[in-house]
């Protein structure tokens, strides 16, 4: 069943965005911000000033209020459930921390066939019920503005890469050893988590997002035959599993311009490019089979407002004759964003495309 | 003039490197691996224990003797000075220091107009005399035994961002923020930077490299238009200073999967590419007018022999048909890569490569 019939109709901004990554055609380009409810935002770092990352999180009324920070200081087109990649690992067994200033930390990381097996895979439900409730709830705040909610979830490879490094990594070498020198032990990893993060998916969509993003953002430290070999299949199977809710999904693996055609072999609707590939030879590459979402340096957003500009006009004339194109950085807005580039580039993206889709 | 005339006749190692990087037919691949005299080499570690890494690069004895090291280890084709890529910039008034599990710190980085204006632009007889010394002694020691030997510098933007960054970085911010707020004052940089390192690069050919490396680990944080715009416009100035030795030059840029287009534009007869990328989607997208190296991932150096052996044969499968390619790793070995490995690779990519080429 498509989401998209369950919204109320209260104009173009609603459906504009799930139009756009079904590849119809839209009144105007839809814009949503990875990280758009962040410590850019003065309201966000107030919150944060009290609550850890992990309590905003997994208190789904906070959780609720920060992913409408931004829907309610900026016409964005839709919103994405605050939440993180890593907390299905929890659920699955591990520790997981946010130490300040050095990222993720995972206490006990996986190193064995033995730490493999112990690995649980329990129903989003009972591990990730705070995010399914934040999702209700923001649901709930949404409709009667006709908003869509975006889900997402780590990818498979992704929760790995974190799992056996246990944290943050340069050169990822243990989690590519694991792949290369041991792959059974691999394909036993990566069938749990791929289980895990399908089902996460899945009830995210059953309990309201109208739309899915599955975050690859380490699939980029691969070569492209080890992606095919020891990554795409379960990439596929989680897709698979959260394609039952009919909602379309987004593809975003940061750092893969190398290989955006082995990124949309693995499935999606929509695929994310950050701005390491031109959003046109992206479209060359990918054909026109399926949307794209991206890809503004997220640095762009720290300059002056007339040094700005020029960047979202040449992104969205790269893709004035694409249908199925979704304004969005490369990557997660910065800190240090001035809040006022956030407001004018989500007016521009409106005003200026509508020229061109538009009448 | 060609550097190739004077090698002396030795047999086939000694030549294969330079015809490889002209496209010239060879009796088998060549190869040499980014950072081969380094920290997994039991030799390297012990002249590290007694001397900073400074003072190997700044002592020409020193680093002669580690420059030969690998070469005196393996059977690999070519040799490339031990220096680093960033002392050109101490040359310029940057004081550098690499602090001990930080990576390079710059005390007084470039961050306003008079910052710019006051760097130097010394000849790098004088500010770098120590590494062209180490060339004119390697090369004496590596002529009788036919192998050449390569040169290398960071190129003008990665000395641009360690400059203004004052050491590494994630995002890259205030690098790319000066490029895109402050293009006049981006433009002063950069031709400094770009002079220093051309001169630099003929400076270490005169010297007696056969060829020369073009280092720009950082390129590939930025989006194609910006490198064209702010970037290549500098390293053809670096190249075309370069090029007046008549030598091959490598072109390498670290993560530039989605441009690869724009990195052979700015220059180079060889360009070398990570495993980001297949070579042979490498080769398809630049065309037979350069040659390529690169590009097996250096986590696959650390795997056992058997797991580590279908991985180097993949990737001279995918050069099977290709005039040009000289084997590398994607990027620089690892401390933890086995000796033995690095044994095993050098002589499988001459044996399985002399029955592809071969008779």
């Amino acid at each position: 069943m498509s989401e998209i019939d369950s919204v109320p109709a209260c104009g173009a901004r609603g459906s504009r965005f799930l139009r756009a990554c079904r590849r119809e055609t839209v009144d105007a380009t839809p814009i949503w911000l990875m990280r758009q409810a962040g410590r850019y935002m003065p309201e966000y770092r107030r919150l944060r000033e009290r609550h850890a990352l992990l309590d905003l999180i997994k208190t789904p009324e906070l959780a609720c209020e920060v992913t409408l920070q931004p829907m309610n200081a900026f016409a964005l087109d839709a919103a994405i459930i605050f939440a993180d990649i890593l907390p299905p690992l929890e659920g699955m067994g591990l520790d997981l921390a946010f130490a300040p200033g050095e990222g993720p930390v995972i206490g006990n990381p996986v190193r064995t066939a033995a730490d493999i097996v112990r690995l649980r895979t329990p129903p989003p439900e009972e591990s990730l019920w705070f995010t399914l409730e934040a999702i209700r709830r923001a649901r709930a705040q949404l409709d009667p503005r006709g908003l869509p909610l975006i889900g997402f979830s780590g990818a498979p490879f992704t929760l790995a890469a974190y799992a056996v490094e246990g944290g943050g990594s340069r050169n990822h070498e243990r989690v590519k050893a694991l792949m290369m020198e041991e792959p059974d032990l691999w394909r036993q990893l990566m069938t749990k988590l791929s289980e895990v993060v399908g089902a996460y998916l899945l009830a995210q969509a059953q309990a309201g997002a109208q739309a899915l993003q599955l975050f690859d953002s380490w699939a980029g430290q691969l070569a492209p035959a080890d992606y095919r070999d020891f990554v795409a299949p379960y990439t596929r199977r989680a897709l698979a599993i959260a394609r039952e809710a009919g909602v379309p999904v987004i593809h975003f693996a940061t750092n893969t311009s190398g290989m955006v055609e082995e990124i949309r072999d693995a499935g999606g609707d929509v695929i994310s490019v950050d701005w390491r590939i031109e959003l046109d030879a992206a479209r060359r590459r990918l054909g026109d089979g399926v949307a794209l979402q991206g890809n503004l340096d997220p640095v762009a957003l720290c300059v002056p407002w007339e040094r700005l500009r020029p960047r979202a006009q040449h992104t969205l004339d790269q893709m004035r004759d694409s249908v199925g194109y979704v304004f969005n950085v490369g990557h997660g807005v910065l800190p240090q964003t001035p809040v006022e580039n956030v407001q004018r580039l989500v007016e521009f993206v409106h005003e200026y495309s509508a020229t061109i889709h538009g009448s």
